[in-house]
Protein backbone atom coordinates (compact mmCIF):
# COMPACT_ATOMS: atom_id res chain seq x y z
CA UNK A 1 0.00 0.00 0.00
CA UNK A 2 1.12 3.57 -0.80
CA UNK A 3 0.30 5.79 1.88
CA UNK A 4 1.39 9.65 2.17
CA UNK A 5 -0.20 10.87 5.36
CA UNK A 6 -3.06 10.21 7.36
CA UNK A 7 -5.68 12.04 5.63
CA UNK A 8 -8.33 12.76 8.54
CA UNK A 9 -9.70 10.95 11.79
CA UNK A 10 -13.42 10.68 11.76
CA UNK A 11 -15.11 11.86 15.28
CA UNK A 12 -18.84 10.75 16.20
CA UNK A 13 -20.66 13.52 18.18
CA UNK A 14 -23.97 13.53 19.37
CA UNK A 15 -24.11 17.70 18.52
CA UNK A 16 -22.41 18.98 15.79
CA UNK A 17 -22.73 22.89 16.47
CA UNK A 18 -21.61 21.99 20.68
CA UNK A 19 -18.64 19.73 19.45
CA UNK A 20 -17.80 22.78 16.60
CA UNK A 21 -17.88 25.65 19.14
CA UNK A 22 -15.51 23.06 21.87
CA UNK A 23 -13.05 22.58 18.78
CA UNK A 24 -12.75 26.14 17.87
CA UNK A 25 -12.79 27.46 21.85
CA UNK A 26 -10.91 24.89 23.77
CA UNK A 27 -8.56 23.74 20.57
CA UNK A 28 -8.40 26.71 19.11
CA UNK A 29 -9.09 25.40 15.74
CA UNK A 30 -11.59 26.51 13.06
CA UNK A 31 -14.13 24.93 10.89
CA UNK A 32 -13.64 25.52 7.73
CA UNK A 33 -16.51 23.55 6.08
CA UNK A 34 -19.77 21.56 7.27
CA UNK A 35 -20.67 19.25 4.38
CA UNK A 36 -23.95 16.90 4.49
CA UNK A 37 -22.98 13.24 2.70
CA UNK A 38 -26.80 12.33 2.38
CA UNK A 39 -25.94 8.89 1.31
CA UNK A 40 -24.23 8.17 4.69
CA UNK A 41 -27.15 9.94 6.62
CA UNK A 42 -24.25 12.12 8.03
CA UNK A 43 -23.17 15.92 8.31
CA UNK A 44 -19.68 16.23 8.77
CA UNK A 45 -17.63 19.59 10.20
CA UNK A 46 -13.77 19.74 8.74
CA UNK A 47 -11.09 21.62 10.45
CA UNK A 48 -7.32 21.44 9.17
CA UNK A 49 -4.29 20.36 12.07
CA UNK A 50 -0.93 20.48 10.04
CA UNK A 51 -1.64 17.77 7.71
CA UNK A 52 -4.40 16.30 8.86
CA UNK A 53 -8.07 16.69 9.23
CA UNK A 54 -10.22 16.13 12.19
CA UNK A 55 -13.75 15.37 10.57
CA UNK A 56 -16.43 15.69 13.08
CA UNK A 57 -19.62 13.48 12.46
CA UNK A 58 -23.70 13.98 13.07
CA UNK A 59 -25.65 11.63 12.43
CA UNK A 60 -28.95 13.03 10.24
CA UNK A 61 -30.99 9.85 10.76
CA UNK A 62 -30.93 7.48 14.22
CA UNK A 63 -30.36 4.44 12.08
CA UNK A 64 -27.19 6.11 9.99
CA UNK A 65 -23.99 4.28 10.70
CA UNK A 66 -23.23 7.47 12.83
CA UNK A 67 -26.28 7.07 15.08
CA UNK A 68 -25.78 3.32 15.02
CA UNK A 69 -22.19 4.04 16.66
CA UNK A 70 -23.23 6.52 19.29
CA UNK A 71 -25.68 3.71 20.02
CA UNK A 72 -23.80 1.37 20.89
CA UNK A 73 -20.18 2.32 21.55
CA UNK A 74 -21.02 5.94 22.49
CA UNK A 75 -19.07 9.31 21.22
CA UNK A 76 -15.52 9.17 20.12
CA UNK A 77 -13.21 8.11 17.06
CA UNK A 78 -14.96 6.57 14.76
CA UNK A 79 -12.15 5.92 12.05
CA UNK A 80 -9.41 6.74 10.59
CA UNK A 81 -8.39 7.70 7.11
CA UNK A 82 -5.00 7.25 5.35
CA UNK A 83 -3.93 9.18 2.02
CA UNK A 84 -2.99 6.97 -0.39
CA UNK A 85 -1.78 7.03 -4.00
CA UNK A 86 -3.67 4.58 -6.75
CA UNK A 87 -6.50 3.37 -4.54
CA UNK A 88 -7.86 1.11 -6.97
CA UNK A 89 -4.64 -0.96 -6.73
CA UNK A 90 -4.40 -0.40 -2.74
CA UNK A 91 -7.52 -2.36 -2.10
CA UNK A 92 -6.52 -5.16 -4.31
CA UNK A 93 -3.40 -5.57 -2.49
CA UNK A 94 -5.34 -5.45 0.93
CA UNK A 95 -7.81 -7.97 -0.45
CA UNK A 96 -4.76 -10.03 -1.87
CA UNK A 97 -3.09 -9.91 1.61
CA UNK A 98 -6.56 -11.14 3.51
CA UNK A 99 -8.02 -7.67 4.26
CA UNK A 100 -11.52 -7.77 4.38
CA UNK A 101 -13.25 -4.86 2.31
CA UNK A 102 -15.90 -2.95 2.90
CA UNK A 103 -16.35 -1.48 -0.55
CA UNK A 104 -14.82 -3.44 -2.83
CA UNK A 105 -14.93 -0.45 -5.10
CA UNK A 106 -14.05 3.56 -4.24
CA UNK A 107 -17.04 5.32 -4.03
CA UNK A 108 -17.24 9.34 -3.85
CA UNK A 109 -17.02 10.66 -0.17
CA UNK A 110 -16.80 14.38 1.38
CA UNK A 111 -14.64 16.74 0.25
CA UNK A 112 -14.98 14.91 -3.42
CA UNK A 113 -12.29 12.56 -2.28
CA UNK A 114 -12.44 8.29 -3.66
CA UNK A 115 -12.89 6.78 -0.97
CA UNK A 116 -13.21 3.10 0.50
CA UNK A 117 -13.14 1.49 3.78
CA UNK A 118 -11.15 -1.59 5.07
CA UNK A 119 -13.41 -3.37 7.42
CA UNK A 120 -12.01 -3.50 11.17
CA UNK A 121 -11.94 -7.26 11.76
CA UNK A 122 -8.93 -7.52 9.51
CA UNK A 123 -7.20 -4.06 10.76
CA UNK A 124 -7.27 -4.76 14.60
CA UNK A 125 -10.29 -3.25 15.11
CA UNK A 126 -9.60 0.43 13.48
CA UNK A 127 -12.42 1.40 11.02
CA UNK A 128 -9.90 2.09 8.32
CA UNK A 129 -10.71 4.05 5.36
CA UNK A 130 -8.37 4.55 2.01
CA UNK A 131 -8.95 8.62 0.27
CA UNK A 132 -7.32 10.05 -2.83
CA UNK A 133 -7.44 13.12 -4.16
CA UNK A 134 -8.35 12.80 -7.79
CA UNK A 135 -8.85 15.81 -10.59
CA UNK B 1 -4.59 26.06 23.05
CA UNK B 2 -1.52 26.07 20.42
CA UNK B 3 -1.51 23.06 18.24
CA UNK B 4 0.52 22.38 15.69
CA UNK B 5 -0.19 18.88 14.52
CA UNK B 6 -1.06 15.37 15.37
CA UNK B 7 2.02 13.71 16.86
CA UNK B 8 0.15 10.37 17.31
CA UNK B 9 -2.57 7.94 17.21
CA UNK B 10 -2.36 5.63 19.65
CA UNK B 11 -3.66 2.03 19.34
CA UNK B 12 -4.66 -0.92 21.44
CA UNK B 13 -3.77 -4.31 20.13
CA UNK B 14 -3.37 -8.09 22.00
CA UNK B 15 -0.64 -8.83 19.92
CA UNK B 16 1.83 -6.41 19.05
CA UNK B 17 4.15 -8.70 16.93
CA UNK B 18 1.01 -9.81 14.97
CA UNK B 19 0.09 -5.93 14.70
CA UNK B 20 3.26 -4.65 13.74
CA UNK B 21 3.58 -7.52 10.76
CA UNK B 22 -0.04 -6.34 9.84
CA UNK B 23 1.27 -2.91 9.55
CA UNK B 24 4.59 -3.89 7.31
CA UNK B 25 3.13 -5.71 5.24
CA UNK B 26 -0.31 -4.98 4.49
CA UNK B 27 -0.16 -1.04 5.07
CA UNK B 28 3.67 -0.76 3.77
CA UNK B 29 5.01 1.10 7.32
CA UNK B 30 8.14 0.58 8.76
CA UNK B 31 8.41 0.27 12.68
CA UNK B 32 11.10 2.65 13.30
CA UNK B 33 11.15 1.88 17.29
CA UNK B 34 9.65 -0.49 20.12
CA UNK B 35 10.26 0.97 23.69
CA UNK B 36 8.35 -0.40 26.71
CA UNK B 37 6.94 2.36 29.29
CA UNK B 38 6.87 0.74 32.11
CA UNK B 39 5.46 2.70 34.61
CA UNK B 40 2.02 2.30 31.84
CA UNK B 41 2.86 -1.02 31.83
CA UNK B 42 2.71 -0.68 27.95
CA UNK B 43 4.65 -1.52 25.19
CA UNK B 44 4.97 0.64 22.43
CA UNK B 45 5.92 0.26 18.71
CA UNK B 46 6.37 3.59 16.02
CA UNK B 47 5.44 4.03 12.58
CA UNK B 48 5.82 7.33 11.24
CA UNK B 49 3.27 8.83 8.41
CA UNK B 50 3.35 12.00 7.06
CA UNK B 51 3.59 14.35 10.07
CA UNK B 52 2.06 11.60 12.62
CA UNK B 53 3.16 8.64 14.14
CA UNK B 54 0.65 5.60 14.66
CA UNK B 55 1.59 3.90 18.14
CA UNK B 56 0.67 0.60 18.23
CA UNK B 57 0.14 -0.32 22.78
CA UNK B 58 -0.17 -3.59 24.07
CA UNK B 59 -0.38 -3.75 27.58
CA UNK B 60 2.62 -5.68 29.80
CA UNK B 61 0.06 -6.56 32.94
CA UNK B 62 -3.96 -7.25 32.58
CA UNK B 63 -4.50 -4.09 35.41
CA UNK B 64 -2.50 -1.54 32.97
CA UNK B 65 -4.79 1.14 31.14
CA UNK B 66 -4.42 -1.28 27.85
CA UNK B 67 -5.41 -4.52 29.09
CA UNK B 68 -8.40 -2.53 31.15
CA UNK B 69 -9.44 -0.84 27.51
CA UNK B 70 -9.05 -4.04 25.66
CA UNK B 71 -11.14 -6.05 28.26
CA UNK B 72 -13.87 -2.80 28.06
CA UNK B 73 -13.90 -2.09 24.41
CA UNK B 74 -12.01 -4.37 22.06
CA UNK B 75 -8.66 -3.34 20.01
CA UNK B 76 -8.85 -0.52 18.33
CA UNK B 77 -7.81 3.32 18.87
CA UNK B 78 -7.32 4.29 22.13
CA UNK B 79 -6.30 7.85 22.02
CA UNK B 80 -5.52 11.32 20.00
CA UNK B 81 -2.38 13.58 20.84
CA UNK B 82 -1.67 16.63 19.56
CA UNK B 83 1.80 18.38 19.21
CA UNK B 84 1.43 21.38 21.41
CA UNK B 85 3.58 24.46 21.82
CA UNK B 86 4.06 25.44 26.02
CA UNK B 87 1.92 22.53 27.11
CA UNK B 88 1.83 24.32 30.94
CA UNK B 89 0.08 26.95 29.73
CA UNK B 90 -2.57 25.11 27.35
CA UNK B 91 -3.43 22.76 30.08
CA UNK B 92 -3.93 25.87 32.05
CA UNK B 93 -6.38 27.20 29.20
CA UNK B 94 -8.22 24.09 28.35
CA UNK B 95 -8.67 23.66 32.69
CA UNK B 96 -9.90 27.25 32.33
CA UNK B 97 -12.65 26.33 29.80
CA UNK B 98 -13.77 23.77 31.68
CA UNK B 99 -11.89 20.70 30.15
CA UNK B 100 -11.16 17.73 33.04
CA UNK B 101 -7.88 17.00 33.11
CA UNK B 102 -6.09 14.08 33.68
CA UNK B 103 -2.73 15.04 34.34
CA UNK B 104 -2.56 18.53 36.19
CA UNK B 105 1.11 19.07 35.22
CA UNK B 106 2.82 17.16 32.11
CA UNK B 107 4.71 14.00 33.12
CA UNK B 108 7.40 11.99 30.89
CA UNK B 109 5.99 9.86 28.01
CA UNK B 110 7.26 7.60 25.17
CA UNK B 111 9.82 9.37 23.04
CA UNK B 112 11.14 11.82 25.52
CA UNK B 113 7.87 14.01 25.12
CA UNK B 114 6.11 15.89 27.77
CA UNK B 115 2.91 14.36 27.95
CA UNK B 116 -0.95 15.07 29.84
CA UNK B 117 -4.29 13.57 28.85
CA UNK B 118 -7.35 14.95 29.26
CA UNK B 119 -10.15 13.34 29.89
CA UNK B 120 -12.19 12.11 27.27
CA UNK B 121 -15.84 12.97 29.21
CA UNK B 122 -14.82 16.63 28.62
CA UNK B 123 -13.95 15.94 25.19
CA UNK B 124 -16.83 14.80 23.53
CA UNK B 125 -15.26 11.10 24.00
CA UNK B 126 -12.03 11.08 22.64
CA UNK B 127 -9.44 10.55 25.43
CA UNK B 128 -6.88 13.22 24.19
CA UNK B 129 -3.63 13.77 24.75
CA UNK B 130 -1.05 17.06 24.52
CA UNK B 131 2.70 16.29 23.89
CA UNK B 132 5.67 18.65 23.70
CA UNK B 133 9.20 17.93 22.69
CA UNK B 134 11.49 20.33 24.88
CA UNK B 135 15.03 19.82 24.19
Amino acid sequence: MKITHIEHIGIAVKDMDEAIRHYEEVFGMKCYAVEEVAEQKVKTAFFQVGQTKIELLESTQADGPIGKFIEKKGEGIHHLAYAVEGIEDNLKDAEGKGVRLIDKAPRKGAEGLDIAFLHPKSTFGVLTELCEKKE
